[in-house]
């Protein structure tokens, strides 16, 4: 294979294909072929490992014991940063061992066309709706009327696509999703089995009586590559959309509520819970289990404590934890205090 | 069109038509025609948008930001109440605005039938089930044997309907939605995508090796009008079942455990986790991601606020917050307390 | 029937046969036929009702309306502890009442075949998939090549199995469940309605300009029995699976992270949220709505209170609660302290 033709995805690899598909420097004998990434536990001398000595996203340094099981792993290669012996093992050198991995991993582990192009006979796809002919329908896939379903597409099976709704090109969506009605999707986007795009939003007015349902007509838009994990829950706008922009992360169990504005780049951990009419702005992370009440501004680059409430506007880049959330260094004086208190009364 | 025939369901209306239909006075010409409801920034001169200068239901009056809003809408229509001053814009005249647009909003966006009636070739209906000819059952879907689907009924798409359950009057049940066996719904209910109703109670009995399943075979009994959001779980009771009243409103991720009893026009907001046997009096309302412990009883009219935890009973009409929850002024009295003194520490 | 021969499943029983079946001892006259289980209050002449009179689980002795309620009882057949009085009424005396409920009530109401063994004309099972004929597939199901469904299997309908994925013998998977590629469940498992095994982990590397995806192909193992509820989720590993062990019970609206290891008997109730790569030992309890960050251990048999955010490992036998979780003692005393010094300064 010459260099100028890249590996097809999915082949196994040597160690300098690795290093040029990595952008790295390959240090000793390494001719594979190697077809996985593992953990350093687990791997083999079929596989490739990574490891990084200087500090971690969290200025981590690793454990003495990962640098133990880096010198016991019996993997064949290893993806590690300027800094890391390696003693007589073959290795490539790159600036980033996690993102390369993750990079090589994608290669040996999405093995495209995994679903093959096509609609299959048990997909309904109704008169006006339109599938391009390189989208791929699974069993039980429904495509209603005005919807559609952009080039390289998958839905993997029994998905359902709203009226008037848009997939983007290369967005893969798992068994079980809903689709709603006026949902727009942009490209290489994610989602994971069971989730529901687009359901109606909880909106209802009191006549004296009862509750009257306002109709929720307003749609979602997704920008592109938005990833939703399972069992999520992004609801309707009632007469705009509810929108999430460019590289949102939504991991499981997720809801956000109709009318919501993410920015770019938002992060929202497994069970967060967002009311309706949030803004959220770039880079915002949401830990586990947090939530924020309606009609409020979470400022770009803040960050929320798991299984903080919040409940007023948070400002750009804080940091809030508890219940009602406060500043996250005075939550956490809070908590040492009554503890010690507590602690001194028993 | 003589003022004895309603207009039909998503037709475009005059401003004279829409006053009749909401009950209100129209003011100024108004032509029309108008085919939506929108919000005071999006709409056109084709839309109808509604204000309220008095209070709202929190008791606050809009903001000053609100009455530029409405003096700066291209809308071609407002609904407003008596104080609200419109200048020169054309206006209906009515009671509550919020609920006139509800109702007008049905008008136009409710395009029934959007769901044709009859059975989709793939859909399955075993032999001793019971599907109303004017019911929808859309692809995929399964009623199992004993089970009756009544008139007017949406099944939209691959919804199962367990044994023995009943799908009620004009009720629409979203794609992906589980109906499990002896499930009881009334008319006009409304349950989004994915939501599981009636699977097996968590209940089991320690044999003193392993836990045993009790089997709940209690199902389920839904009123009139019960609309329940995405992805939530009402479970099967064990031997009687679980009971939710008219006009209960339930968001997204909402569980309700087997064997709960809640009474007419509970609220129970996104996230709302309430174990087994727990009685919910009339009206009562629980904040998102709020929770009750099991075998406690709710009083009518009470309210929990967000993310508190319900571990004894509630008095009707109290407002309670907090883990453990206790009376919302002193879970905000608590929080004050220990703010103000970790302030005074660091 | 002679002794030899077992009762068959669904069949009504003598108060003869239902003492030989839960292996306790008659008294009195009851020849029913018995048909259901029930409680105290809606049973009638044909149902067995239990009773113990002794302290519970929880140590608690029954209140004296529920004495009240066993006399006033319409059963016809009791199942009592030694010490419980039944005066004229027959009943069968055995060790733990609740256990032979349970044990009587799976003969009763697990009326098995309920679903008859074979392939529906709607169901998908690819080439290379291997379907045992005694397992039963729905409508509307989905076997993907490499996969395995076991004797005695049962995919009510549209459920969806992936690539090389394992459905053990006799193990019930309900509508909607989606289990995804390299997830290995073992004999005997239940999961709920629209629970999602084994989609892909929340795990990104940041790139410097975005997040890149690390494939998440470790896949699930699941014990022998292990029983999941509706909605919940379970991630595959990165590189190596997601574990959980025989026995576990998880109820609904439960998420376990990538590269979480369960030990055998851990009981996860509603709504309880476990991160990344956490180990939890045998027998530890998650109270409802609970939760865990990611990367420490939770020791066997440790309590986790409801609500409660574990930031840090637990001890073997450890009851914690809070936010930050602390040891539950001095949780309940900081809030008891709190609670009294906010009510002093009102």
């Amino acid at each position: 294979m010459s260099a100028a033709e890249p590996p097809k995805a999915g082949e196994p690899l040597s160690g300098a294909q690795i290093a040029a598909l990595v952008d790295g420097t390959l240090e000793g004998d390494a001719p594979g072929p190697f077809a996985h990434v593992r953990d350093l536990a687990s791997a083999t001398a079929a596989d490739v490992v990574f490891f990084r000595s200087g500090p971690n996203e969290m200025g981590r340094p690793p454990a003495p014991s990962e640098f133990d099981a880096l010198a016991a792993s019996a993997a064949g290669l290893r993806l590690v940063d300027a800094g890391t012996e390696v003693g007589d093992a073959a290795c490539v050198r790159v600036e980033n061992p996690g993102l390369a991995a993750a990079r090589l991993a994608q290669h040996f582990e999405w093995k495209r066309p995994l679903y093959a192009a096509g609609i299959h006979p048990s997909a309904v796809v109704e008169e006006g709706a339109t599938v391009a002919s390189s989208a791929s329908l699974g069993p039980g896939c429904v495509v209603r009327a005005g919807a559609t379903v952009a080039s390289g597409a998958v839905l993997v099976a029994r998905v359902y696509v709203g009226e008037d709704s848009e997939v983007g090109e290369q967005s893969i969506l798992h068994p079980g999703v809903y689709v709603g009605p006026r949902v727009k999707m942009g490209s290489g986007c994610v989602v994971q089995a069971n989730t529901s795009l687009g359901a109606s939003g909880f909106g209802y007015v009191w006549s004296g009586s009862e509750h009257v349902a306002m109709p929720q007509v307003g749609g979602v838009v997704l920008g592109n590559r938005v990833e939703i994990g399972a069992n999520s829950c992004i609801d309707a706008g009632t007469f705009t959309p509810t929108i999430l922009g460019d590289n949102c992360l939504l991991d499981n169990h997720v809801q956000v509520g109709h009318n919501c504005e993410l920015g770019r780049f938002v992060i929202l951990c497994g069970k967060v819970g967002i009311s309706g009419s949030v803004k959220i702005g770039d880079g915002a992370i949401f830990a586990g289990s947090s939530g924020a009440a309606g009609h409020i501004s979470i400022g770009p680059g803040a960050k929320v404590g798991a299984k903080a409430a919040v409940t007023s506007d948070v400002a750009p880049g804080q940091t809030v934890a508890g219940n009602p959330a406060v500043d996250f260094g005075l939550h956490q004086r809070m908590q040492a205090l009554v503890r010690r208190m507590a602690r001194q009364k028993s």
